[in-house]
């Protein structure tokens, strides 16, 4: 019902809407590749942050070995598109989602995070039904106190009962250091983060010991992925953000990617010269870890988001009037992007493509 | 792709699931009717927080005048599923949106919010070349400092550049208390409410004074619907969230609608007794305000939500496992609600339909 088509210029794209700059997209795409084929390492990015099939086949191209998912569904939709190598890192939990994972088997090499013996148990009854075997890596709590089994002898004991199930194949360990991500102090970051690390590696070389072959060890995100992925043993990258570059990373020392997602947004009401309410407010764009931030027009900061408004002040930038269209830079693009059924692609300020936020929405 | 079906039990719903209380909600509906009932107030309830046209209707047969919608592209899916009398209670602004504006207007009765008369202008050119007539309310600001004309001279200036158009039909002016809705202190929140439907009624009789009939006058909140609702000169109230009644207003003293909003998730993974970690986070729960409110088992509180992670720690309950069920409600259900393709509708325990969210994500 928006009235937007394909070849108009991106200052006639009716508001809210949710842009990528396709070429700020395809600059980070390269770099993070790049990096990890530099580093040999391997890179499986997060599709979480995109839910974006075409986003997710670029980063194939550019040399990922496959895809990371938060969610059965999102690994479900990204399967349907065609992709072929899924990581699912969370738990998969009871009968019901049990049973379409190992569906999903049938279509995609698709791999889980455990970190229950009775998950273990569960897989590996509905893997015997069904006539798959999946692939397994065990969640290990480097640091951040969520999921994950913990470092030592609970990770060998889970090894050892995922080798002894005929359904399951075991293929390494994973972990998330969302503790250290965003630290602002370079070294502290760095420190923090080589000190995750070598708890997932040790439990590696653990069950290397114990004779257990681990092919994969996984961890990673966009604040840490130069730590992370320098870090001798890790095998995966499995970072989210950078392809979007959200502006909470912006502040972050060594974290140079290009802000590829904005939101634009219009001015429906201005109180004085200072003041400027627009369109587009938190069901539109999230505050989750802090406000976005404002860049078009120069001079003006976005200081509040109500459920259907946002707020900016003037800093020293040109007057607003009701239907100029201003441009922020999300905080945090992966909730951001869940709120948007679509991106509007630009290049060069123009409007080449309408592409499906095809995984919104799938919690489940 | 997920497993559900209608006459299952609301146990055997895979999670996360937004869950109505269907009994609960047409106990709010009446509720809220029968107070306007009493008060000869006309209701005008918020379809922004529910965006389901099914809801929409039950409120219109219980006695709602019409449904009041926070964005144009809502207005546009309530219209198609026939509902007739839509508030639209912010600006339109810009050629594309008034485009729309006036062709809706050939399909229901649309009546849209201003507070400025550079858009009073393009909505009178725009209303004749379409040849239809937009009604319109004026915007006051009564005391939130966001979009509004300020009360007296103001008011009445604009008053007299709607009635000298063709193709506008002014109907009366419309204010928003949101700054007084959540104060604590009953006392408190009644003065100062008070004091804001005194400012919009005064630029009523200010109008009536020049001679400009005045139809409407609208305001109100779930947190002050007694009050606004009680106060001479209020016409219609124009409250959301009381249909499914949101955990911030639980506090709230003289609020007392039933809870008639559920998220049902499940635990993935435990850490000892007192820590559970479920399957739904930022994107399928928001904590704009503060954190959704954890019911069922008792004795566990939801103390953090990261992007796909709740956290519950047990105060007194029962010890939990993965796979285990939990049951929270939401701290802010409009953009809760908003996250959701669909919501399971449950009487006394069983899935009885499930309705689209039709207007999710609708903010253009």
């Amino acid at each position: 019902m928006r009235g937007i088509s394909i070849g108009m210029d991106v200052a006639d794209i009716d508001t809210p809407a949710l842009c990528l700059d396709i070429e700020a997209v395809e600059a980070n795409i390269k770099r993070m590749a790049d990096y990890a084929r530099d580093r040999s390492v391997r890179l499986r990015p997060h599709a979480k942050t995109h839910k974006s099939p075409a986003l997710a086949h670029m980063q194939l191209e550019a040399g990922a070995v496959g895809i990371t998912c938060a969610k059965l569904g999102e690994a479900e939709v990204m399967a349907a598109a065609g992709i072929k190598d899924i990581l699912i890192a969370n738990q998969i939990i009871g009968a019901p989602k049990i049973a379409r994972l190992v569906n999903l088997a049938a279509y995609t090499r698709v791999m889980v995070a455990v970190d229950d013996a009775a998950n273990v148990a569960d897989l590996d009854a509905a893997a015997g039904v069904k006539g798959v075997r999946l692939r397994i890596l065990i969640e290990v709590d480097i640091g951040m106190n969520r999921c994950g089994a913990a470092p030592g002898q609970p990770v060998l004991d889970l090894a050892r009962e995922i080798v002894a199930s005929p359904g399951l194949r075991f293929e390494g360990v994973m972990g998330y250091e969302g503790h250290t991500i965003f630290l602002e102090d370079v070294n502290e970051r760095m420190e923090r983060t080589e000190a995750a690390m070598q708890l997932l590696t040790d439990s590696a070389e653990l069950l290397r010991r114990e004779g257990i072959p681990v092919e994969i060890v996984s961890a990673g995100g966009t604040g840490t992925y130069f730590i992370t992925g320098a870090h001798p043993g890790i095998t995966e990258l499995q970072v989210g953000s950078y392809i979007t570059m959200d502006s909470q990373y912006g502040g972050l020392e060594r974290i140079d990617f290009a802000y590829g997602l904005t939101l634009r947004a219009s001015v429906i009401s201005t109180r004085g010269d200072d003041l400027a309410i627009t369109d587009a407010g938190l069901k539109a764009v999230t505050r989750d870890f802090g406000l976005p931030l404002a860049i078009d027009p120069p001079g003006w900061q976005l200081t509040a988001l109500a459920e259907e408004h946002g707020f900016l002040s003037r800093t020293d930038g040109p007057r607003l009037r009701p239907g100029d269209k201003v441009t922020i830079v999300p905080n945090h693009g992966c909730t951001t992007i869940n709120l948007h059924d679509n991106y509007c692609v630009i290049r060069r300020g123009v409007l080449e493509a309408v592409w499906p936020v095809a995984a919104r929405g799938r919690t489940y």
